[in-house]
């Protein structure tokens, strides 16, 4: 049963507080952990399907799950439909979305031989765990996790829905249900993590076990993201609805136009400088990210050239890196039979892998008649 | 698909405000329409299993279940073990408790061919209905849910858990997967009622349908309990904990023993007067209800016979209504292997109706890739 001893051979040791300095060093030293031993670890990664994922998706995330799957790591990618309404009152061209981000993956490297891809709507046994779960955490607790916070700050006078209030259980159970011990997040997703090690703590000693050997669910470890963050092509974070977004799906003369228009300054000198030149050091950013240089190199390369060479060295870059990737994009995009079987054959491997959880869980509760 | 139509055809018009007057003029509409159009309605019922099932439960509600039952009535029966965990720790003897209120349920007359007999646990489907549901309500109307405030108001300084908190949209699902369109309730239950027709108006209106000529789910209606509450037989409301109840597994000899302990007053002549003596009055009602008589008549019956001629008539009563049902019981409970097959085939046949809502609501929310 190697999915239940993984969190337990892991030699690597827990820190006692969740501080990120300790966060941090804990993940430095799975990530060196990973290339010896990748059949330590299970990984689970997700997105929500509300709209086409872009270049900031790309360098973010799904390029970093591409190296962790080839790396050995076996990986669960959950692609989190339910998580669409949790904010919103419709689901939006969700079908759409959901096939647009399949071949996204697909084009990008995912391989879904090694990594189950998965609709969270198509896998009723991974929703109910949010059952139990629900029994383990309180209404202050989940108050406390920050994106619950955030919304609560944020939404004016417009009442949290109750899906949106249980979000922080839901991804608890996207992680647990196929027992994933190792989640790559942001720092500030840190509370995520800890939210679903303590309902996995609390079930372990409300509940007890199937096996009295190891408990049902393995304590997940957070893989600190090193990437920086993307801004958008006019320095604010990048979102389709704000237009300042490369989708993967997108011609090279598009990726140009858009450049083209891209905000930059009147200091012909280029340099890499977030901080005080956030969206030309963005620019040099990307086309390092897209050429695999270091961004001070770039910087260097395009010297006095101005905005208008730091453009087309972007442009470039962008459109070599993604040229292949868009080629086996459209191919995917022309043949929705292949994309359907992919995802009705991640979603059959994903409901055997939460039945199975799930029964653990009954035999646990005694809930086994 | 006499599921979808059953709350369309009902001809019984709804009252516009949800006032209790309102609620039981068509409860009272409905029942007199049961006789004739049995097959209109489709009903759901359930229990917690946190003990044995007592006298309480079978004159306040499992003789109701059965009574429709044989009028016709589609009917199904929730085990709901989930809901033990909402404000306990731990399971306690859940299987025992189980197993134990199928027996009594077949033996008071319920037919496993006619009612469905599930449990909450093993109906997965079922459960992943929470997850669409919780995006259609908020947190303050969790709030004003009559169970969750009070849950809010008594727990002092008890954080309340995230299931009861969300234990309205439990019941919802409940009531809605199986379409039913009828809920036994007493009064203070109404507003749980109201919450699961608010959950199908706007699942209606926001993610809209599988046809288009009818919702996924029902309106449906409280069928408003004509039984008078029975107390302990200490005048306390009843409850294991308190030792006050006789269980439906009792002894005659048990029965007789408890009876004898039981509060009554010093005035020989026996009156049914609820409110200024309940003890008696509790005594008389039981009598009358296991005997088919009012409470009036065994009150004339007895007469000056006192608190001895009251429970010696009781104790009769109790004794002589509940022996076959206890000779049923212990031919039941002798047989595991048969209540284990009424239980699972139950549970199969919960999956199938769950399976079918289900699909109809991932047809709505355009789910279904």
């Amino acid at each position: 049963m190697p999915e239940t001893t993984k969190g337990e051979t892991n030699t690597v040791t827990n820190p006692a507080d969740g501080s990120l300095r300790a966060s941090q060093e804990r993940s430095d030293a799975i990530e060196a952990d990973i290339e010896k031993n990748p059949q330590r670890y299970r990984v689970l990664t997700g997105d929500r399907p509300t709209g086409r994922l872009h270049i900031g998706h790309y360098f973010g995330s799904i390029a970093n799950r591409v190296r962790l799957q080839n790396a050995g790591v076996e990986s669960f990618l959950v692609i989190a439909d339910y998580q669409v309404i949790y904010d919103r009152e419709g689901v939006g061209a969700i079908q759409e979305n959901v096939y647009s981000g399949i071949a996204d993956y697909l084009a990008s490297g995912i391989d879904p031989e090694r990594t189950m891809i998965f609709t969270h709507s198509a896998v009723p046994a991974l929703n109910q765990l949010l059952l139990p779960f629900l029994s383990l955490v309180t209404e202050p607790e989940l108050h406390r996790n920050p994106t619950v916070k955030d919304e609560l700050e944020h939404s004016g006078n417009r009442a949290m829905s109750g899906l949106m209030l249980t979000f922080p259980v839901h991804q608890a159970a996207d992680i647990l249900f196929c027992k994933a011990n190792l989640v790559p997040v942001g720092k500030d997703q840190l509370p995520h993590i800890e939210v679903t090690r303590l309902i996995a703590r609390r079930f372990d000693e409300r509940y007890g076990r199937a096996v009295p050997e190891a408990p049902v669910f393995p304590q997940a470890d957070a893989l600190l993201s090193s990437s920086p963050a993307i801004l958008g092509l006019d320095g604010e974070k990048m979102s389709k609805s704000r237009g300042n977004t490369i989708e993967l799906g997108m011609t090279a003369d598009e990726t140009a136009r858009l450049i083209k228009k891209a905000k930059t300054d009147s200091d012909r000198h280029i340099t890499y400088d977030p901080e005080n030149r956030p969206e030309v050091s963005n620019l040099v950013l990307l086309t390092a990210l897209a050429s695999g240089q270091s961004p001070q190199a770039v910087a260097e390369q395009i010297g006095d050239g101005g905005g208008g060479g730091l453009k087309k060295a972007c442009t470039e870059a962008l459109n070599d890196h993604f040229a292949p990737i868009r080629a086996r994009r459209a191919e995917l995009v022309a043949d929705p039979g292949y994309l359907r079987e992919v995802l009705h054959a991640g979603n059959e491997r994903a409901n055997d892998v939460a039945d199975a959880t799930l029964d653990e869980v009954r035999i646990a509760m005694k809930m086994n008649y």
